[in-house]
């Protein structure tokens, strides 16, 4: 059985550093095998204890501490409280996990000069995503994409992906192969109960409707998703309906698709930092283009949108 | 219980001229009565008998008519053989059936010079679409859409859907509570074993884990899909790729985003009539740009992509 890293990230320069998400589960300490495979040399391991299991989760850090040590990697051990951010600002075990892995990467990330965070996020990951957005109603077939950017604390992260392609089952085969060891995943500390039957229950079944392994059909629709946001990202740009002082044209808006109107509206008030946006309040935004329309529409923050002489702005 | 049509089809004029599909099951008849109680008076109803199921498909033409006359309304029977079809011409029952009905509205809006076509589906048939062309590897979250249009034998018919933001049950409720019958449905002469599988077993899996109705952000991500779809076409006519000649621009077309490319190439390759377009054939086309790429590619049909000073374009 054999496993590689795609070509796209194979481009990399071998003394590139980077740093490695490694929970010490299946998938990335065969992430971590396959860099070192791949003769990646500047690499630092990355494992964020949580604290919420005990001598479990210690036995993990250790793990991923001798691994780390075994292929000739530096590494880094953070903590977490979780249970106690969670108490202090009410969130839930997601979020509050979520959290503290964000603010320990950016951590590692300005003490070791690196923005680039490799995960290891793979192909069913990806299609169990595709379906927890479609049931919590996200905009569009969203998943996980294979190169993010986040701000952390001013400093730009870059997430890349190199095994999104790759299915569970073929790490597993790489690792059991390779007679490779893991730490079994419980040291996951997202995957409530409604991913786990995703996982479990509603991938299987598609599956066994389909004839056929649907994760990596779901991952495609994902990926084509994300190729039609690019577009949209490009027309709204081409759409320019802007005027110099930063306004948007009444009538530049008007000449565009409705669809198009929406997505210039969306990145307009989205670029001027309203909150909670969501469909229902572009739309709301965009009566102000009727010439029998509003004049103002309220914006969640305590701003206007106000339409006056051709052009629609953000008052105080 | 009170439903309606929604207020972008209640902007017809009442005079206007409407062929109404009418199988006689509820989501069809429901779509009568409301066209009736909104007064709508140019209906024609017209209602395909299959030939599949014998006096009960004779049960459901009588239903129809009578249901027509009492209405009001016009109405059309046509016969199709579909055994016979599937029969001569090798198809599945799902093509057979699809074909007459398309053949058979064809003729309907040709005799009556009517090119509007009203079906009646609802959201639920949208929530299993979208899932369904997932689960097929289709390209994004595609659904049904609210206004659509097709050709057939040089005729340009426009399908509209009154009822696709209407939940199955609410249909059901409102016949109901107003005392109104129909046929229950086995007239639907789609719906294979899958279709069924993913309506009775994977949409209420979803209910259940997500503790909320997901048919709604189904069909609400085949709507945005669907919008993304139009400023993908916006975006493709935007960037003017082609050349005098209506050959492609090699240079115009490499300003683009790499997703925007494949747009054109996937429209340019379209509007030449390439059969079974696809991403793989639209990705090695996209190969031609690169100066140490091929010159040629060789197209579905036996035609040929070329390279050739700047241009790409296709001969035989």
């Amino acid at each position: 059985v054999s496993l590689s890293l795609p070509a796209w990230f194979l481009e990399n320069d071998r003394d590139q550093h980077f740093l490695a998400a490694v929970s010490g589960g299946a998938d990335s300490v065969a992430l971590l095998h396959l860099l070192h495979q791949a003769d990646f040399r500047q690499i630092t391991v990355c494992h964020l204890h949580h604290h919420l299991r005990g001598q479990e989760a210690d036995g993990d850090a250790d793990f991923v501490a001798a691994l780390a040590a075994s292929l000739g990697y530096r590494w880094e051990i953070g903590h977490a409280d979780i249970p106690e951010l969670m108490e202090k600002n009410q969130l839930s075990l997601e979020t509050a996990a979520r959290r503290a892995r964000h603010s320990f990467f950016g951590e590692c990330s300005v003490r070791h000069a690196c923005p680039r965070i490799l995960l290891a996020h793979h192909c069913d990951d990806q299609a169990e995503t595709v379906l927890w957005n479609l049931i919590r109603g996200s905009r569009s077939e969203s998943g996980i994409r294979t190169i993010s950017r986040m701000e952390v604390e001013g400093f730009i992260l870059e997430f890349l992906r190199p095994l999104l392609g790759v299915r569970r089952k073929e790490i597993r085969d790489f690792l059991m192969t390779a007679g490779l060891v893991w730490r079994e995943d419980h040291s996951n500390s997202e995957p409530i109960a409604a991913r786990n039957r995703l996982r479990h229950e509603v991938l299987p079944l598609l599956d066994e409707i389909a004839r056929r392994e649907t994760a990596p059909l779901l991952a495609r629709a994902a990926e084509s998703a994300e190729e039609l946001r690019e577009i949209e990202q490009w027309a709204v740009t081409q759409a320019n309906v802007l005027d110099p002082q930063g306004r948007l044209h009444v009538t530049a808006l008007k000449a565009l698709p409705q669809s198009l109107q929406a997505a210039c509206m969306m990145d307009f008030l989205k670029k001027a930092d309203i909150p909670d946006l969501g469909r229902p309040l572009v739309l709301r935004c965009l009566e102000l283009l009727h010439p029998d329309g509003p004049f103002v529409v309220n914006l969640p923050g305590g701003g206007h949108l106000r339409r006056r002489a051709g052009r629609v702005s953000i008052s105080g």
